[in-house]
């Protein structure tokens, strides 16, 4: 019973032996990251279209849950860039921007995520992300990062832009040129060149300063929280209202209240299909930090109970006023990076937003949206990587088919069709590649019990035995492939006696591959041939045992091939050596 | 090029053997077909909403043009329910019934079908087809079979009971019961009495009578002529019609006018997506019955080819004046079941129905509607057939599952969802499967060469060495499944130093198996342990080649197993026996 507890709620393992010692470095890892996180919450909120504050309460109660249920000691869960950019598309489409319906939308979207999260970790569903192949993982973030990018391009030229696909956001921008805010773009810009810079440039100046590496590194990513000061300042002190510069506005002080969505049947199930994508997505980018970091530390995270602990966070989010969130890379690798050794850290660097939505929010209102545009665009940058496309090409065609696919889809037709287009081209290319298996004709390599394909090797066959190794399972796919492969081959070849299936590589004979089997069987039988099998293996045998096609069968099944060889061969004749 | 013409024209094979005794059942068939024909097409044609006679336009040239194109012997095109159905849904939504407009938009409909089939036919896509699997179709034509059978129900009885599922047809007849004619009952009852016994009875006594047994059978499958004949007897005499029994009524008399429909973009693009889902459905239907009577002759049929001959078949019907067509369930079995040997048997059925159409149709009026519903019961009785799913439990839990799967939503959510969740959850499964390999640990059979699951027989180990044997293609929705359970394994023993992956089963490497092959090489590395690869096979290799993983690898990849072990084990340690 304190067993399955412990497995529930992993919190009740890692409290158990918490000492002063973990205590000061989860609390120097809350403070860093709580820096990191504000203009970041901010940020995404305003990725999202929703109100800044939001951003803040997606940042609490959300981050407590986590750090009851995960079983990541360093993940940082809350908004991140691909979430917020999914549910801006699923939420624009049942909702105007800006009214309070589009909130109310984001708030159930993170409800609904939630409960489907939850549901999936309790009935074990976690294997699902694995139809998510890395290739379409990283062609998806790559263009959803040029999406983001491009997305945040309005608020740096202070003009209306909007769109869900590449050429709507262009089409849009292009349009409004004209109503360049020049004041907008200069602060838009000097923030984006300030942050590469703290980036690539800060740390190793710091590091020549005689700053050691680690609070150097620490500093640098401070770089956000000077760049929202400093712009901050100009937009009081320079009036950058009055001069049409787009400011984050009127921030409401206080924490979020706490109460349930009102369910609304048509808004849910309107939902119900964006929800369950974002849960997919921001469970396999969670899991994938997570796994990450455990790597790092030789510590382990169970899948099906990262489901539980992301569906908490949403629901979390979803009665405290918040919108989807997920484990985020560039957070967690900085809580990571700054020392946390437990999840205790995010439950401090909540406190801290909270402290922040209490104390910080009437600072906020003459910071420039532009600011904020800047942080994701420098974000999301380290995103787009086409590296995978690149390697894609050289390694196999099928896999390149599936990341061009993704990125092409994702770019013209949005995040939701980009992504199931990826899963859809996966999958059916894996499965087109099982209809039509290698089958290869082969012959003992001489002196050796080993039998290799007559195409590749120097081997010696037997003419009145024809050896086959069907490089793949068996099942309704493929049967009639290997049937009509079987007929064909066998027409072709003079003096035949034996047919002889090598099966090492057939991992499973369905139904319907049964039937093929004893049709081929019972079609050589009446040509005068055998049907033989060789090195079949034992969870294939046992489901074999379970009809009766070994009786009908009007060869035998050999242990090995060699020995089906050696049974079946006419000595008198010569073997052919090819 | 000949034999290219022959594929394109699989008529011009089988009209070169065409004999005297083909002819005698070809005829046979043809008549009974064109009979059953005639009142089918018109009923089809009322549910699909349009004019009777354009039931009868297409049922003639679509006909001809399936003969000269299709790979079937047996299967007979022409309009059926459930592409009726579609046809009324679909045209419904662009035209008001019973306009012009309406008709015209039915008959593009079937032109569009018959465009986009043959385009799929050139492109060679029949390989869809592959993804029916053996209990599927079995399952889907049991549960099609039962749901014809109860819709004819109402004509025995004589009475209303419409829907398409089975809840609904039963909710629908009970609804209606206290109708029920007598008469109505009482012919229908007699024609499915007599025509059980002439399945059965008829044949064994025509040959105790001294008839030889081809005359004999071909006189029992006579039998719907008679029971045609002696109702329409009966019916004409009895004043049926008076007495309230339904009949088939008056047939407008006449041949249709060729002509291409005028092509209207708006029309056109309106009816693409459902004239694409008509196409699927109808080939996925008319594989699905072609597959299952080719089989029972041993004949194979070509999918490819049957897309081209289905395409022929709506274009003929589109510049004809009918409306979308495919191979018929109950037409089909009849077809057959009279005794069809080739193609001929529907170019006759043609000009059969092009006949009747022109001058039998008079005596059509006095033809029972229950006697048809008779032939039709007696006809489908023969497809319904639970032994596959007898069959599917004791083989395996996954083809029970899709079996059932198929049939439940078959009965409860009509046709087109029931074979759709038949295929869903057969491909389901089946990846399903390939996400949890089977991954055995192998040891040498004493004095030999070959390796052998620990578990499953006395086998030789080293204790410096693991062998790992795994039992399926490494692709992305198995790569994380294999990492976690090496990571796990390498964890639980002591004093190791080499990893051997055995890989003749191993049948593709995708670029996230490579990956996760990377992090396992890379993680084994950190612990001192050397990662080696065993028997992989060509393909593989050349695809491995074009990454740097091989130079990368820590070990070695070895041609056999036994080689890798030879050079790894440490002689002074004495090998387990387990």
């Amino acid at each position: 019973m304190s067993d399955l507890l412990e497995r529930l709620l992993p919190a009740l393992a890692w409290t158990r032996g918490y000492h002063r010692s973990l205590l000061a470095s989860d609390m120097l890892a809350a403070m860093i990251v709580t820096i990191m996180l504000i203009p970041q919450s901010l940020a995404y909120a305003l990725l999202a279209g929703l109100p800044a504050e939001m951003g803040l309460y997606a940042s609490i109660l959300p981050l407590i849950a986590y750090a009851l249920f995960g079983t990541s000691r360093a993940l940082s869960v809350g908004p991140v860039a691909v979430a917020s950019l999914m549910t801006a598309t699923a939420v624009g489409k049942v909702a105007a921007s800006g009214t309070l319906d589009y909130a109310t939308a984001a708030v159930a979207m993170a409800l609904i995520s939630g409960l489907m999260l939850f549901v999936m970790g309790l009935l074990r569903f976690g294997f699902l992300a694995n139809f998510l192949s890395h290739p379409v993982v990283s062609g998806f973030i790559t263009a959803s990062g040029i999406i983001i990018g491009l997305s945040q391009l309005r608020h740096i030229l202070g003009i209306h832009g909007h769109g869900d696909t590449i050429t709507e956001l262009l089409a849009s921008l292009s349009r409004n040129l004209a109503d360049t805010n020049a004041l907008a773009t200069l602060t838009g810009v000097a923030a984006i060149a300030f942050l590469f810079w703290t980036r690539r440039g800060l740390a190793p100046l710091l590091r020549r300063c005689g700053l050691a590496d680690t609070p150097a590194g620490m500093l640098a990513k401070a770089g956000p929280v000077v760049a929202i000061l400093a712009t901050t300042l100009a937009s009081y002190y320079g009036d950058f209202g009055q001069r049409g510069v787009d400011l984050v506005g009127a921030v409401p002080r206080g924490l979020p209240v706490l109460g349930i969505p009102s369910f609304d049947l048509q808004l849910w199930s309107d939902l119900a299909l964006p929800a369950l994508l974002i849960s997919i997505i921001g469970f396999v980018e969670s899991v994938s930090v997570g796994k990450t970091l455990a790597a790092k530390r030789r510590q382990r995270i169970d899948p099906n109970q990262e489901l539980i602990a992301l569906g908490a966070a949403n629901m979390a989010s979803g009665v405290s006023g918040g919108f989807p969130v997920t484990g985020g890379f560039s957070r967690s690798v900085v809580n990571f990076d700054a020392g946390a050794e437990t999840p205790a850290a995010s439950f401090f660097a909540a406190i801290g937003i909270a402290l922040a939505a209490l104390l910080l929010t009437p600072v906020l209102y003459y910071l420039p949206k532009a600011t904020l545009a800047a942080t994701i665009i420098v974000a999301v940058s380290t995103l787009v990587d086409f590296a995978v496309i690149r390697r894609a090409w050289r390694y196999s065609i099928s896999d390149f088919v599936a990341v061009a696919t993704t990125i092409v889809a994702t770019l013209l037709l949005g995040v939701e069709l980009g992504v199931l287009a990826g899963i859809v081209a996966s999958i059916g290319l894996h499965l087109y590649k099982t209809t039509r298996p290698h089958i290869a004709v082969v012959g003992a390599i001489a002196g050796t019990e080993h039998f290799r394909n007559v195409e590749r090797h120097n081997v010696i066959t037997h003419p009145n035995i024809v050896s086959l190794r069907v490089d793949e399972s068996l099942y309704f796919a493929n049967a009639s492939y290997l049937e009509d492969y079987i007929y064909r081959l066998v027409a072709e070849i003079d003096g035949l006696q034996h047919v002889i299936l090598q099966c090492p590589a057939v991992n499973e004979i369905d139904l319907s591959a049964l039937e093929a089997l004893e049709a081929i069987n019972h079609r050589l039988q009446e040509q005068g041939l055998t049907l033989n099998l060789s090195e079949v293996k034992g969870p294939v045998m046992d489901t074999l045992q379970k009809s009766d096609f070994l009786q009908h069968l009007s060869g035998k099944v050999y242990l090995t091939h060699h020995q089906a060889v050696q049974a079946l061969k006419l000595d008198e004749i010569e073997p052919y050596i090819i």
